[in-house]
């Protein structure tokens, strides 16, 4: 069935509202009409099966049938932070993020990222990114958009570790010799058990490099901000494949496939 | 350091000589000179440290200093039967699959493929599936390049289950109501302890479905030749990232990403 995210104000208990280009796809793309189900999801969790009462080319109405318990969030909040790889290789995280999980995208520059930031043009790659978000967000069933952040420094990604409860260092040379990522996460069982965080998932952060990898200086100073050095196995993986395959990963360990 | 695959003739225990578009390579791209190192794999898993002895722009000669014993090939061969996705998605399932460890990819026509098969472009789309196999195995630092397989019929693919040790149908019905693929491996521990075979790996397929998924039919079919129902999380992943997740998920219970 047919997925929308629809801000808060257009959901309430009773009644959903879809508009803009979401409304035009229900009344032309999918031919919808009256007695038409899709589900609607506030983007915070909340999922609703709606049933269209009025359907016009620009708003289409209708009422909440029932809510639904089910939930498809992974049970770790995991965001990732991205040093911006070249050409369209971030709107590819994204979407296949999405896919496998991700609770939010931080692009981050770092020394050896290629890539030009154009100041002018990055409102309107922000918005394409969150479009792209919304857009795998749908059509993987999830009921929330990850978040997509705009492109920031190094030094500021830094001094954001704190905010997570293990920080994943995803660095080439340890995925050699070092500790693989299974081992860190046996390794940090503890940070990771839900119950004693009130209410809330754990919350990780995956970091990815860019094309060229980090320096040894960047990986030190994630050390020292709190970071654990994870290796992804002994292949080299390109920069935008790393994120899927280490989200897919998490799937696996946190329960997401079975026991 | 740079990865050339040579056919095993061209490699024998001493010496090495790089051909064609890898000469040229070598010559043009990297600026290599007498005494430069490479890496040259015969593609079956021998790996060799070698030093250029001679370089012309059509071929360069190369004394073998050692063989590498440390191979980069996964402890199982996973197979992927992928239903041939539209447009160049196929590029971007080899291309991915080949990072995460996939030993070989065959490509299939199942119910609801949408592309249209034209025999005359076979040749060269498997030539160019092939070389995008070739290139990514040399990225990745593998010791062995994937096979890629002309594309084959539903029923042909089924008429090789029997090869496998574990076949596993990714089935999105059961991704949200089954049994997920850490459940499913668990379950066929016995199939894939290492110390039966004698010398080989556990050989695991995975089986991917195109766009609108597989019908219910054949996913009894599947089930009738043996293969198991497996899903791989409950939210819906799109058909090209699904063979790199799957992969990334087996590389990590099969111990690549450490205990």
């Amino acid at each position: 069935m047919q997925r929308y995210f629809v801000s808060p104000e257009r959901m309430s208990d009773r009644a959903v509202m879809l508009t803009d280009e979401d409304a035009r796809h229900f009344a032309r793309v999918l031919r919808g009409k009256p007695g038409d189900r899709f589900i609607a999801c506030d983007g915070a969790g909340r999922d609703a099966l709606a049933e269209a009462t009025r359907v016009g080319p620009d708003a289409v109405e209708a009422k909440v049938v029932r809510f639904l318990t089910e939930s498809n969030e992974p049970p770790w909040a995991v965001t990732v932070a991205q040093s911006l790889p070249k050409g369209d290789k971030m709107e590819a995280v994204i979407q296949k993020g999405t896919e496998t999980g991700a609770a939010a995208f931080w692009p981050f520059v770092s020394r050896r990222t290629v890539v030009e930031y154009d100041e002018a043009k990055e409102a309107r790659r922000l918005a394409r990114w969150r479009k792209i978000a919304k857009e795998a967000a749908e059509q993987a069933h999830r009921s929330a958009v990850p978040e997509v952040a705009p492109v920031m420094e190094w030094k500021d990604l830094l001094g954001r570790f704190a905010l997570f409860d293990l920080v994943l260092f995803c660095y080439e040379e340890e995925g050699r010799r070092g500790k693989g990522l299974r081992t860190v996460l046996a390794e940090h069982r503890d940070r990771l058990a839900g119950g004693e965080r009130p209410g809330g998932r754990p919350r990780l952060l995956i970091v990815i490099g860019p094309e060229g990898g980090f320096t040894a200086e960047e990986a030190e100073e994630a050390a020292r901000a709190g970071a654990v050095w994870t290796g992804l196995g002994p292949r080299t993986l390109r920069t935008e494949t790393a994120a899927p395959a280490a989200l897919a990963c998490l799937a696996y360990e946190s329960g997401e496939m079975g026991r």
